[in-house]
């Protein structure tokens, strides 16, 4: 068995920003070696999300959209009681998850024709990580 | 290690639909070998999702319904910009979540007495895939 | 290759409750004896979830709060016409998800510093289990 390990470093211009990152773990899976295994991805971090979908600027917006209707920014969240001000962030993170397993299939990333894996940052502006773990043979 | 790939085609009657697949992931585990394990069991497009839930006919409705109520069928969505109708599908492929992870034990599926696998068609009648990537030994 | 597999038991006081796991999950690991792998942690019912977030009960209210705003208890659900009286939580789950999986780096748990594990019960009160199961080298 092999086993692979990387660490993917964020850093957003914008507190809510979406970033295509399919090629950075893609880039991993090259450099594990491996043939035939499974890739999780996955969010450090409690404020941001990882999720797999189409690469498309109006569904980026709409996604930013639907999360904001559900948990909106500068709502009266209990978790504001700590002094933070990133609770619509936290929901945010649970609607979409903060992590996606992707199959490796002889050597590559085995997706469909239009999937591709996005990093999403609700709390940004500041340096976050994403590891990028890889097991198979 | 070993480690075993198969692709399910689903091609729903109905634009959205739901399809239990726990005896083709079942059989996909017995094909691998695989005694103890991993299975993923990941949808190969945006517009649908998979899901461990009840095998329960208004459990269905109740889903439909509430992914309904989030992200309607039809709504003003910037992704119909490009043409496109399936907004609402991408919309529900996030929030369900399109893969799942199963546990394989003593060569079988270790899922609890309820758990049952599903295909949650959101935008179907084309031909679709699902990968079933088991590794383990 | 190495696998490991735990089951723990959930019996929650209260039918809706947030249990953090992290600590059973990282005394799986230890006993694993793995030092790079992956570690699902998976709720084995269909009226439960597991989560990665912050360990803040504030935060704990406000999941709580906009899950019972998206599938409240007690609203006309078609699950209903079965007798059960529990097709919020089946929603709930979904909304959540049921399992996550962990990243193992050097025999121990890869979190980053705020990342906790939680099991998040939505119709408790009874015997529960979630599977812990731990694969790598």
């Amino acid at each position: 068995m092999r086993a692979h390990t990387d660490y993917l470093t964020m850093n957003t211009k914008q507190r809510r920003e979406i970033v295509r990152i399919t090629g950075d773990v893609a880039r991993a899976v090259g450099a594990s070696g491996v043939q035939e295994g499974l890739c999780l991805v996955s969010a450090m971090h409690i404020t941001a999300g990882v999720y797999v979908n189409d690469d498309e600027r109006g569904f980026r917006s709409d996604l930013m959209a639907m999360l904001e209707e559900i948990a909106p920014l500068g709502a009266d969240y209990e978790h504001h009681k700590t002094g933070e001000d990133n609770g619509d962030a936290h929901l945010k993170n649970i609607l979409v998850g903060h992590q996606v397993v992707l199959p490796i299939t002889k050597g590559e990333l085995d997706l469909g024709p239009w999937q591709q894996v996005f990093y999403a940052e609700f709390d940004g502006q500041r340096r976050k990580r994403v590891i990028v773990k890889i097991i198979g043979e």
